[in-house]
């Protein structure tokens, strides 16, 4: 027979799950009550005002779908695109490669516009994959790719987009609460979100919010979607507004409760602040990274702050190293997916994880585990170039 | 701006979410870990085998998926439906209803066996409608109707779906736990469940196990599964053995802590003293419940003893009564679906809240409401036939 489970406490500085504060994990406790209870319902009228605050949105169809990210992305385009339906999408990342695996799947036809991975979206490219596709029906790109930490320019995407009145999908998994996602002011159609990244919540629930356009074209469709789980005429039945709620599915009733409790904190911290504050430490960690000799794989104009991808050192076994921080430290840093498997790490600055406790942890540690495989330049320099940083505020 | 949410302490006697016991919260309140944290998939190799312990299966295809038990109904459908399978599914309840709406969505061509709700699924109908249909794909059918407590045989309902060699699908979304589901003896092929009904866990995570037989059909379809997300071919990169695991997506971690530890406290009980306890406290409820007056929809030998619908009362305005139920007595009950809404109460015995102190509950609360709107018998009948029954055993 086995026993309870009692899980090291670490710090998360890889791809997510970012640090979930204490008064998160008490919410995430409180006594379960049903999801038709009064009181619950509420409450997810408070989520949904909520996500509307943080994704900057006034849509209706705002709300947490009961599932991960790669969820809310199954959920847009199995929405919103019908067999046949040509959809243009930009791949310059891990994402991007599974936004085009969703539109096959949901019969979609991709039109694929590549840019190297590490690079931002070139809108260039879209430009000329809209004219030369005017009967697509979507642009879909990845907005912070969580794989590279290359940061594509959403406004701009946005309004090509427009400009070729084609619904603009936008991931922002990783972007949502550490750089500027300004769903209406930029007109995306449809986007999807986590919430272990920047909202510093636990993984398991996918914020999604439609246009009302969007949602005007789901509602209109005569062809079922073809999951049930996530159709959102029903979804909506659930999360629509009054008192009465048709039940679609058990709503992952705590979950919700630390959800909004991560949300509550946002907003009590002000979401053009927390914007800020991931910039603020990523130029600390930043400023460390390169005194210790490493490269970032992203152009500097084209890094998102919340994720930073720096090559490998030669002759650094990367896995030994990231064993060593979670043995030794009980750091957590994300290793390369894909083509960057054992050529990056990705040291994530995300929600709770970015402040300087952990910038300047993540700094000293990484500077003790190479320094003790002979890998590093004179120890302390890292820290002291954050330090340094963080100094000239005083 | 918003406060916390603070939940009231309810005791859930509904159709699920059920109790969830303290040592369940306080897990999920755990610090959140890596979903590749080498702890943490150790971890996921203990919610494997207690899983398999619960579902009594060596099928190595057991696993929780992250999302809830809709979900688990949508991945069995989409990985082992293609276009054009002929499934034949019972329905006596709301959901067999989904169930054919799920065969639907993946392409499939169901064949209905119908059961007035509140009756369990005639054996001798699906023995001639797959007769019917000897190019049926699938049977599928609910053990134990969540919409109505009637509990089929499915024993017998699997034997007839292997004499016509089919896949044989079943809900124990509600069964799980509280009666006794034998997958390897009974040969299911497919078999999904929730967290939040017997096992007592928080809702959002649903159990699956497959067959050997239906993993080696899933690993060699040549058309893609409809889902990304719910592609078994993939989920089984993350939660297959070794220690070498795929990034799918990310695990809703916590989550996942909670359910480690409510299989636990099934594990130290023993299944089959679970199974009694359900049985045992339902003869009690069933007792007061009838000493109020209260009629049961399914008939006795069709009977589930984890969920009890009864019939509501002539002139009783039963939304009234499960309102102050709620306010004055913090006790949630359920109420009908479908075409049995404002005509049942269902009331659940699910888990942690199947227990004496919930039997008796219950029954003194639903008398004091029902006598304080002038329906029902003498005050305290009820608590002394369950009494009664209870003191038998001293």
């Amino acid at each position: 027979m086995s026993t309870s489970f009692n899980p090291p406490q670490r710090t998360l500085m890889g791809p997510g799950p970012s640090d979930v504060a204490a008064r998160v994990l008490l919410a995430l406790a409180r006594p379960t009550v049903g999801h038709l209870d009064p009181q619950f319902i509420d409450m997810m009228d408070d989520v949904k005002r909520l996500l509307q605050y943080a994704f900057r949105t006034d849509n209706t169809l705002t709300l947490p779908l009961s599932g991960p990210g790669s969820v809310g992305m199954e959920a847009v385009f199995v929405n919103l695109i019908e067999p046949g339906d040509k959809v243009v999408v930009c791949v310059n990342g891990a994402f991007g490669g599974r936004m085009k695996e969703n539109v096959l799947r949901a019969g979609g036809v991709p039109v694929v516009v590549e840019d190297e991975w590490g690079r931002a979206v070139d809108p260039d490219k879209v430009e000329d994959a809209l004219r030369q596709h005017p009967d697509a029906r979507a642009l879909a790109f990845v907005h912070a790719e969580t794989s590279t930490g290359a940061l594509s320019d959403a406004q701009t995407l946005a309004a090509i987009a427009h400009r070729h009145d084609v619904f603009c999908i936008v991931d922002t998994v990783t972007s949502l609460g550490g750089v500027p996602v300004e769903v209406d002011a930029w007109q995306f159609d449809a986007v999807y979100a986590g919430t272990q990244k920047c909202l510093s919540c636990v993984p398991g629930l996918s914020p999604v919010s439609f246009s009302e356009r969007a949602a005007a074209h789901i509602r209109a469709r005569t062809r079922p979607v073809q999951s049930w789980f996530l159709d959102m005429n029903l979804v909506m039945g659930y999360w629509g507004s009054g008192v009465k709620r048709t039940y679609h599915h058990t709503a992952p009733v705590n979950s919700l409760y630390a959800l909004h409790e991560s949300l509550l904190m946002i907003e009590e911290e002000g979401i053009e602040n927390a914007w800020s504050r991931h910039r603020h430490h990523h130029l600390a960690l930043r400023a460390g990274l390169e005194a210790m000799g490493l490269e970032f794989l992203v152009p500097e104009t084209e890094r998102t702050p919340q994720l930073n991808a720096v090559r490998i050192p030669a002759g650094v076994d990367e896995a030994l190293v990231r064993r060593r921080l979670l043995d030794d430290h009980d750091l957590e840093i994300g290793a390369g997916l894909g083509p960057l498997a054992g050529r990056i790490w990705r040291i994530g600055l995300m929600g709770q994880s970015c402040c300087k406790r952990n910038v300047l942890r993540c700094l000293g540690s990484l500077e003790a585990v190479l320094a003790d495989l002979g890998h590093a330049p004179p120890a302390g320099a890292a820290t002291a170039a954050a330090h340094a940083l963080y100094g000239k505020e005083a």
